[in-house]
């Protein structure tokens, strides 16, 4: 038969990362695409002790059954005390709730604000698939300027007035894709205008604890006395993707109208993944892994920015940061990265197009680089094929 | 600061089910409020072998890395193979998408079907969830009648031609609230009916293994030679729900569909939830452990239906199925089930209000009972503190 499909999905195409992971069963690529923890940094022996203890235990009569849809208490607690890594202080259990990874947190803050023609601000480049989920939504995203150290906040606050948007969408820290650091200035002053003007900040934060380099910023969260900002986060990064299993943090009346929405998509994120998360948390395991991942994460960075300065042409300039999981470079205008995208897969490279994660602007000479999941070998090799194909521009 | 929440956070309140969860950390109070399997019916031994084999296994890095939003490949495939038990069959993986529990297959429904203002049909009573997931899409649901045996189809076909809905949700097996099974003439009736107006059915399936008497009765969708129906199925009543995993089963191009929306909420499923599933389906494990449970749900059921005989007052009338976990019951007009439900509660005894399973129409003088949490001393014991509450009407 026909189908006679809702709006939203007029124009919805997948992601193009997700699109890019289709690729990625081919054992030959070189995937400098997704956003995936290294193999080595998956905590694969804690998990496997974690999870018979947690099956010995009489407690996984209640993680086997239905749960809360706030989430499993145990976690819910320990991720209060998660979060004061990041400054956030003086909140307690009812400014939780558990989500089916972080993504799950952008949903469920359009679903709670957004409605159809609605728009949000978001820095520019930002994380694609708070792009993606916009659509869902038939809402819109306008981009604002981004400087050297994050959103341009005089541009933020023109356009705070211009469009009046329901929230400003922001990966503060290791921002994906750039990866830059936002100054503690910087976070005031973009909290000070989201009271200003009433807005909503959503602090998206998947990367803060893989900082390698450079010094400690506090989250705009912690610097929330009005409610304004939603802080979401995630142990996808930390502990393992593939369990999804994340928490956002925000104003109590904000998570009761989550907790809403949740009930009525998948009722609660799997309690096995929650209480393998409380398990890592609760056994004091996050130093000790974050001291083994990151030296491998700062090693790596470094290779792949040796093998760029080697390899690549002298136009190509591209981002150093001190966290997180990307690097992020242009060439000289002119060059258009999609057009050399299928080469480099036929070649066994993947990347992913600069412009995917534009909201505003036809910005095509930029790709975004993931240095975590490749072996060394690899990103040298990877890279010297980019370089190769690049040079014949 | 004051929020500004979409439109469709207006009315939409806490589900009943959901909200009567939080009185169920009471250790004494005895609830046949949810839809919980038994504890004796989590198959802990199992789960628990197959969680210590799968984190030996090599394959263990892929589960805890990021995944395809289609869902684990392995359990994709043995989901083609599970179907065959309904009679589905003829599909291959492309026809599915694992999902995160059987209420995210009705929430990607919506999602890809429904409009504001669109409206769906639905059985009355039917699955609490879908009248409250729909709100989320500011969508309306009108009640068709139903008969001993299931929905009347002379009503439906009155109904699909008056408010043309996007589709028709049904729970045909042992359908929540009331148990009932439709009779396969039936079945082919309302297939007829969705070909001949153009008309989706989503099939939800949760129950059609829980059957401890009478006789198997194919699935619509196992007659389904147009693509008109969704199939949606979850593991949590045959594994575990707190895992939270299940399947769809539709047309490809609707499965396409899903999947961009589904990238939109949560990526994709715990990929640990799916292996542990994947591994129980290609185990043989389950009918085995069906061979273990249906007895013990045949029996909870004789043993409230003797109770309900023994201690209900006179004018209640019952189901009795032949599967699933409830039982629905009435009273003679003029009782108000919700004016003894704080009483009930307060005497440490849960249930549901029936008005809250109705899209249309008043009915107040029902409730649903769940017979497959409690012991067999909780059964007698809250039956009776419910009969001496009612009998004081």
């Amino acid at each position: 038969m026909e189908f006679d499909f809702s709006d939203r999905m007029k124009g919805l195409k997948a992601n193009a990362i997700r699109e890019i992971f289709k690729y990625l069963s081919d054992p030959q690529m070189i995937s400098f695409a997704g956003g995936m923890p290294n193999k080595e940094a998956l905590p694969v022996e804690i998990l496997s002790e974690l999870s018979e203890k947690l099956f010995k235990d009489k407690s996984i009569y209640g993680v086997l059954q239905y749960g809360s849809t706030e989430g499993y208490m145990p976690l819910r607690q320990s991720s209060v005390d998660f979060v004061k890594r990041m400054g956030i202080d003086g909140i307690d259990t009812d400014n939780t709730l558990i989500i089916t990874g972080g993504q799950q947190g952008i949903d469920l803050t359009c679903k709670v604000f957004l409605n159809k023609g609605d728009c949000i601000l978001v820095e520019d480049p930002t994380y694609i698939a708070v792009l993606h989920i916009l659509k869902t939504y038939e809402a819109k995203a306008y981009g604002v300027k981004s400087n050297h150290d994050g959103i341009d906040t005089d541009d933020l606050e023109a356009k705070i007035k211009k469009y009046k948007p329901k929230f400003i969408y922001l990966v503060p820290t290791f921002g994906n894709p750039t990866g830059k650091n936002y100054p503690l200035s910087k976070r005031k002053k973009i909290l000070e205008l989201a009271v200003k003007y009433g807005t909503i900040i959503l602090e998206d934060d998947s990367y803060s604890h893989l900082r390698f380099g450079g010094e400690y910023v506090q989250s705009i969260k912690s610097l929330d006395t009005t409610g304004n900002v939603i802080y979401n986060t995630s142990y996808s990064k930390i502990i393992s993707p593939g369990i999804r299993c994340g928490v956002c943090v925000a104003d109590k009346e904000i998570i009761a109208k989550m907790i809403l929405c949740k009930q009525a998509t998948d009722v609660h994120t799997s309690a096995l993944s929650q209480a393998l998360c409380d398990g890592f948390l609760r056994g004091n395991y996050l130093d000790g892994h974050l001291k083994k991942i990151l030296p491998i994460y700062s090693s790596k960075k470094s290779l792949m920015r040796e093998a760029i300065k080697k390899y690549m042409p002298t136009d190509f300039e591209c981002t150093n940061p001190d966290g997180g999981l990307f690097i992020f470079g242009s060439f000289k205008e002119g060059t258009d990265t999609s057009d050399y995208f299928v080469r480099a897969l036929q070649s066994k490279v993947a990347y992913v197009n600069g412009i995917d994660f534009y909201a505003s602007g036809d910005v095509r000479n930029t790709l975004r680089l993931n240095f975590s999941n490749s072996t060394d070998e690899q990103i040298e090799r990877g890279i010297k094929i980019l370089g190769d194909i690049f040079k014949e521009r």
